[in-house]
């Protein structure tokens, strides 16, 4: 199935979510005890391999297939004055991941990953969430079905990413319609707008807020209202790996506050993501603590992109290499403790 | 000079240090400001760049070669019940480095990056420094040789570690001469000791610095005392490195102690290194800020071997290929803030 085409489909897919393998996480960590370390010395290292064989569904997890897609879409909101950069930048930035020219470009070549960049309507952007949702339910389902759509299900792990001038300003918003604080608690700098952007940008998540409040017991309508294709793409794609058994690592707070609604259908529907970093974007550190996530990275990155996300993958790699190539302690007579 | 024969020639070479270059690190900072990102985007990644061109005195860094050694040492103190693995597991460890089954092989394969390992008279551990000085002076000037002069010139990014049953109590007890507080302070569980053994290295390190009180005045004599061969070698290769212009990855607790002398001989000496990840061992993050140095990672790693040194070189790699690859606005046309 590659198309949501009314929201109970939609919903019901959030909603029935398929389980982790625990006897392949268990697997490998009786091989970790096994290998020639002390047992627990590798950290975080032993628990990726355990999270990726757990959602892989196998004992001795694989990277053979890493995908990155990225999604861009353009806000009708940045009318309000939201961003130092005009909303053309996210067009020519679409031209330049497809030229090779952006910071994900360097950084997937590095990681050995496949970069797909996925532009959604961008000659037509969203409506002004402070005036009307900003898509209606036939664009928003339009969206998710594209960014479920664009999964490829050989994947063994997939980072996500987005470009969309604006679109911290919508994060924000679906932030705040969540987890409560209005503007002033999520809003950020984004790409670096000055004090009296952030003032109308606070100004503008507010009156968003204010003006869909009638949709804020319903996850699905708040990243309707108040998101972004591109948002809306991350999360049909998180459905997707989850269906597909992929894991999937989390960029930074675009990419998290898009993921945010599932976790408001059911319990543990991200338990297949991974945060690759902590956002120097205000919001991020707390919607991540708000969701239980522990990032990988704290490196004071603010670009989207799928750029941290993409980073991290030869962490994965390197976890992955110790568990299928290391020695276990008899293979190599080595000691073990006495 | 690939040999240090007296104390003076030592000392000399901890004071005589190689200044970095400013004028290669404004130039990536200038360079920065013009790729197509927002200002300080990339975070860290940024920082990491301008600190490579620094001490590799390049305005475009390099990655082509990039070494990791790990050395390897026994230690006598190990006689007072210090690590729950027996001595004979460095020989049977730097067999299985040799073999390619343990980790570092694997992390520093999927680093790209060259491992060497060097043992230093395995078969004649130190003395047990709680009895007597852990080497004599011409055996602790023989290991810093040893580590200076493995270090090759033509290398554009060292990373070091280690492999020794019983030196994390060393570790601690140089932490603890150079920074106070006694055993209880910096002594951690190493390879996973028990209460009881805890106990014991406490006692140890307790008595070593009561031995050798005299000494406390001399970071090169702590280092000789209460150390080893292989931070002895970690040491001196972190003076070759200062001198030939190549920056380092340091890697845990250990390699971290065997380096904090430096800093007590000169201010700045640590500059060109870079401290990979904070390790579960107790006192390393403590040793860390006692010595200004902000780690990349923290994942609860504890094994040495130089791990977390290799885990993060595509991280780097990552920051030099955004550097290097990505277009600037004008090339890409991509409209500026406005």
């Amino acid at each position: 199935m590659d198309e949501f085409t009314d929201f109970d489909a939609l919903r019901a897919a959030c909603l029935n979510l398929r389980e982790g393998s625990d006897s392949s996480a268990e697997a490998v960590r009786q091989r970790q005890s096994m290998l020639t370390k002390p047992p627990g010395s590798l950290g975080r290292l032993e628990d990726l391999v355990a999270w990726l064989a757990k959602w892989q569904g196998r004992p001795m997890p694989r990277l053979d297939q890493v995908d990155v897609l990225v999604f861009a879409g353009n806000h009708g909101v940045t009318r309000q004055g939201v961003s130092p950069y005009p909303p053309t930048v996210t067009t020519q930035m679409v031209a330049n991941f497809s030229h090779g020219g952006a910071a994900i470009n360097q950084i997937a070549s590095v990681a050995g990953a496949h970069l797909r960049v996925v532009p959604l309507d961008l000659d037509t952007p969203t409506q002004d969430f402070t005036e009307a949702p900003a898509m209606d339910e036939a664009g928003f389902l339009r969206a998710v079905s594209t960014g479920y759509g664009a999964v490829s299900s050989g994947c063994d792990l997939l980072c996500l990413g987005e470009m969309g001038i604006g679109n911290t300003t919508s994060a924000a918003a679906i932030a705040a319609a969540l987890f409560g604080g209005g503007g002033s608690r999520w809003a950020g700098r984004g790409t670096g707008i000055d004090d009296a952007g952030l003032a109308r940008k606070i100004r503008a998540i507010d009156a968003g807020l204010d003006r869909h409040a009638a949709w804020a017991n319903d996850p699905l309508l708040i990243a309707m209202a108040l998101g972004g294709r591109e948002l809306a793409a991350i999360l049909g794609a998180t459905i997707a790996a989850r269906q597909f058994g992929i894991p999937v690592l989390l960029d930074g707070f675009v990419c998290t506050a898009a993921v945010a609604p599932l976790t408001r259908l059911a319990t543990g529907a991200l338990g297949h993501t991974m945060l690759a970093h902590v956002s120097a974007e205000a919001g991020h550190r707390l919607l991540a603590e708000a969701l239980g996530l522990k990032p990988l990275l704290d490196f004071g990155m603010r670009l989207g992109e799928g750029s941290a996300a993409a980073l991290v993958v030869p962490l994965l790699r390197a976890a992955v290499a110790c568990h299928t190539g290391m020695a276990t302690f008899a293979e190599a007579a080595v000691d073990n403790r006495d």
